[in-house]
């Protein structure tokens, strides 16, 4: 049963009066549950309890903070069919994703868990002391990554699971040792109060201090702003709009202290068709890309937005044939209705663009949370001069752009804004004679992608899921993946310190058994001297 | 010879009109070298430079830059006595510092040199594909770390050399694989005019592209401003005051695209002297600590300029005892008479707040350039209330603040301002009674030490130099030892990349045998599948 409430200090609590329900896009109904906002009494409660709480947490063992996300991971999948119709009511995506995207979310949990759990991630690093060196002896000297402090995560619109409320962002501050202050998002307020149920019961049964975990709702960005601006609060995970996370990032700015904000802003993610491949495979290349700018309604930050290819037979043949395939797809709905307008409005501003013209686009009448996909194409001198057509438009919608040669495509790729990914379609070894193309792409995203699709991010240590501004706020880290650690943790040295008071990571007899850098090597071993 | 100009181009320029000499301290005169500003297009085009010569440097393997470092520390010895005398005409600082500091620079270069010749720091992560995987095949994932691009690094007023032109920052950007350009310190114009020598020298000794380093004269914030603000520029570093740090943090976040800063500014460096080493170490202790504040006219970062205890006899004596010390130490001249001006400034400013008492001082006439050193104390609420009292006086400058007991002690530390570093003076096991005070002073700074002093920072991977703001602008981050590099960095992703046209570090092949994660283990052998 959902209350609408928040969850501060393990309970539900709703001081508030300003309220919002959810909305059904398959239904094109509002949802029941009343959802009740934070008030400014209950964000500073969240933030104070979590600050309290990061004093124990921050101290945690690895093992019982991997217990920890191994339960919540449990709890999340006990809360079963709820949660999955939960999920769809509140989206529109069918049950197939939802049980996916829990799938993914669990397994985020899990991977944290075993990294925490194995405990290496803490790069401790040693320099041994050498008393009689000259001119001055050298200390002893021993590092290793601690966590920043509390945390607040806004979940994001578009996964409701694993980039939300026990998301990557969530799971990742966990691990680190910081205490999560997560801001739901209002479109599925429903999806994430049942999610914090099942951290707040994980919380509970492994003991983790309280205040380590709150969920607030809010349906405006008061209380996003709130959270971001108050003293206590160490760093912020975002994923959304452009708009959105660089004001959550001028915020973040303008504080005394100013913090670090990890926004994942998403992005157009270039397609470049290389020619002998636009040549020998373009039916094949028209299916896959239609079906890659559709899926999900066109809702993944990684929609191949932007297709480039050498203007002549082969590109045109290729967009027709991609017109065609994809007007023959289903439309569905989007996840709300604003994001339908949003869609709407962007399509508008996009294809009233001189120069730019509509290869094909589904024409039938369809429900009003329906978003209809559509394929364009403009000449790339006209892609240059007008830097609107750059942006992107949210959701099952793809611009080819017609170069003249080689040169103008490379130029294009330079002139991008940051993007997540880029993709080059090549025959065999085709891409070789390209070498500045792949270049100039490379220094514009996060991620290059050979014979694939953009869409469909891998959970793994490899991944990169960020890149240059505005993709993401800050190139250094990536947002999905272990590794997605490093936003919320800072190295620590300890000089001299008596080994008997060092973490069980720095102490020479290694008691976890981690992996240690060493006096410059690699080991697990222990340190006599 | 010092021509007074700036480097761009791999040649000295000046078009400009505004000018400035340096200032000998020692002989209370200014030098005779007139150095010209750059200006707006002397900006513009070493910036334009560093951007084409980004595409290039890049690429360029581990051991050609390693070849570029090494040859950069041969060059700066090869100034020999030149650079020396030029570096203490500039800055007042005896011989042996100059010798010292140029040991530490060559010593940064060189650890840098070796770091990217043996190649691991790319830190490579493979995750291999399961074509077969249900229900989705997985890819094969491979990651690395790539620059970010031209870095603009700001010389640090007092480490003419380890901290400027070719210090730490350089040496980061250059391993990483990013052009740098200097903005140098108009206090040591000379001495950076000649270090930049050294680096154009090794440059077209060892064939690396023009632009890859640049020297930019400047005696005000313009340059620094105008430099910050480039669309090209990627990333800033820079070393110096909380207000000019901050300034340009404030501007790159203000940027369409902003850009990392990393700033190290300074910190008033906590001392903790627990009750039984006070009362058993007193003389010994005040002996240490007058060194430490007056070592290099207290003109480190690191320099202690806050001293913790309980309040008694034991506090007292070692208060008196420092001041004692420290007042039998000759004064000597701080690095230009506007840094003479500020200490006594901010000397004045503290002592004018109510409650500061002054303990002891020098007394004695000394020339205008020299800095008196000065002990002072004050009760620790009068320091709670009075945040004034926490501001760093940059100079032989300290206070005692006689705590009521052990409850206060913890919450002063809580209260203060990020840190550098915290020192815990203790007997043998003393320290184990006060596991809260390192818990709180822990979270505050970047650094603890054991009975130690603070001045000192080795250069060596477990060191980290950096903390919480204001301290460091990003507490994630280090400006010290070779883990340094990673402000200059991003990951990045290949996705499915045909083997033979991966960069060498993620070949199957291994061929530049580094340590590499290979589906979750570290491992130097080559991958066959």
């Amino acid at each position: 049963m959902l209350t609408g409430k928040n969850y501060i200090d393990n309970k539900t609590l709703a001081q508030g009066n300003k309220t919002y329900k959810t909305f059904n896009p398959e239904l094109n109904q509002e949802n029941e549950t009343v959802f009740t906002e934070a008030t400014q009494e209950e964000i500073n409660e969240a933030v104070s309890l979590a600050s309290k709480a990061f004093k124990e947490f921050r101290t945690i063992s690895g093992k019982q903070k991997a217990l920890f996300l191994n339960t919540i991971a449990d709890e999340i999948l006990a809360l079963d069919e709820l949660l999955i119709q939960t999920y769809c009511s509140e989206t529109g995506l069918p049950e197939g994703r939802a049980r996916g995207e829990r799938g993914r979310t669990v397994y985020q949990l899990r991977s944290f868990a075993d990294l925490v759990a194995e405990g290496s991630w803490v790069d401790a690093t040693i320099d041994t002391a050498i008393p009689n060196r000259e001119p001055l002896p050298k200390s002893d000297i021993r590092k290793m990554n601690i966590p920043l402090g509390p945390i607040v995560v806004f979940g994001a619109s578009n996964f409701p699971l694993a980039y939300s409320t026990a998301g990557g962002d969530t799971a990742a501050a966990f691990a680190a040792g910081c205490p999560v202050i997560v801001k739901s998002h209002p479109m599925h307020a429903g999806t994430g109060e049942l999610v914090a149920s099942a951290i707040i019961n994980a919380a509970e049964k492994t003991g983790m201090p309280n205040g380590v975990f709150s969920n607030l709702n809010s349906s405006g960005i008061e209380v996003g702003q709130q959270l971001v601006s108050h003293p206590e609060v160490k760093a912020v995970g975002f994923t959304g709009s452009i708009r959105g996370g660089r004001a959550l990032l001028d915020l973040a700015a303008k504080r005394e202290e100013p913090i670090p904000v990890f926004a994942e802003m998403g992005s157009v993610n270039p397609v470049i068709m290389l020619p002998q491949a636009l040549k020998n495979r373009s039916e094949d290349l028209a299916n896959t890309y239609a079906r890659s700018i559709a899926l999900g309604t066109g809702q993944f930050c990684t929609n191949p937005g932007l297709i480039l290819g050498i203007k002549g037979n082969d590109l045109t043949n290729f967009t027709n044939a991609l017109a065609n395939k994809i007007v023959k797809i289903n439309p569905s709905c989007m996840l709300h209705p604003n994001i339908v307008a949003a869609y709407e409005t962007n399509k508008e501003k996009a294809i009233n663009q001189s120069g730019l013209i509509v290869v094909g686009g589904y024409e039938n009448e369809v429900q009003s949370n329906y978003a209809t996909q559509i394929i364009t194409t403009v000449e790339g001198k006209t892609f240059l001069e007008n830097t609107t057509l750059h942006q992107e438009v949210f959701g099952p919608f793809s611009m080819v752009v017609k170069c003249e040669n080689i040169k103008q495509l490379e130029q294009i790729i330079s002139e991008l804004e940051g993007q997540l990914t880029g993709t080059i379609i090549s025959d065999d070894n085709e891409v070789s004679e390209y070498p500045s193309v792949v270049a100039a792409l490379q220094n514009r995203v996060g991620r290059i992608i050979f014979n694939g699709v953009p869409t469909g991010v891998e959970v793994c240590p490899s991944m990169v899921h960020g890149g240059p501004y505005p993709a993401s706020t800050d190139s250094r880290f990536t947002a999905v993946g272990v590794n997605s650690i490093k936003r919320w943790i800072r190295p620590f040295s300890y000089q001299d310190w008596p080994n008997n008071l060092l973490p069980d990571e720095l102490k020479n007899e290694n008691p976890l058994q981690i992996s240690r850098s060493v006096n410059g090597n690699f080991t697990k071993q222990e340190i006599t001297s």
